[in-house]
């Protein structure tokens, strides 16, 4: 995929994932051992009203299934991802929930400074089983022009 | 901590954490399952020249620090976090690196729109055994008032 065949608009379904409890507390209970996601007690009686995934979670849970779609960029051979903006969490996740994520083209910039790459903006989501928004993020990443 | 008491240019040791590969591998088996995160072949013949972490690793280390220090922000009852900004990888991080995380007060906004709410900017940090930046964000939080 070269930088001209990306085209402004493109939206791909990376796919679903059905969180169960279990995992939520296995990698908040390494990663995040806030109390709404490790202690179902705790939980219970927190703002959220049960537990709820890391923020942390939900995002490393987008790359699962944007690696294991094929769908992502291949990034050139020694070029660092000039990284992500505006990452938001509108809704808790809960446990059992499904997940969809997505990612959208919606930028491209021809770099004055590197003739032989380009750079694409996506906007990636995750939305829950009723279609709601709960998780998104622009990513920025450099793509090979056509030599 | 009220928004009041907020000083910009405060800045936060988070701890350190030495990062296994063995630990590399098992995230990423499960989130980020690139060659270069779970393949020792693949990875010593990649562009990396050896395992790297998954940069959402890197990311959910310097949350379980910032917890597990008890220096995060309180957010208030019902209140979702406004989110990060860019958010960088620097540097490739490596099976047996010891990271330190930090977190900085680089900006306070008293907000219009909720006279019991301030906002603080954050710059977030891990930095490896030689001092160099590995990964960055600037966090946004929600901090009460002083009543």
């Amino acid at each position: 995929m070269w930088f001209e065949d990306v085209l402004i608009g493109t939206k791909r379904d990376l796919g679903s994932y059905t969180l169960p409890q279990d995992e939520i507390m296995t990698f908040a209970r390494k990663y995040d051992p806030q109390p709404f996601h490790v202690d179902l007690e705790a939980a219970a009686r927190s703002m959220y009203g049960g537990i709820i995934a890391s923020g942390w979670h939900t995002a490393a849970l987008w790359m699962k299934c944007l690696v294991e779609s094929g769908r992502g960029d291949a990034a050139p051979d020694g070029i660092v991802s000039p990284g992500f903006e505006a990452m938001r969490w509108h809704k808790p996740v809960r446990a059992g929930m499904s997940l969809t994520f997505s990612t959208e083209v919606i930028d491209k910039v021809e770099l004055k400074s590197r003739g032989d790459l380009g750079l694409v903006k996506r906007r990636n989501e995750a939305r829950d089983d009723t279609g709601a928004l709960v998780f998104s993020f622009i990513g920025k990443s450099f793509v090979p022009r056509k030599p």
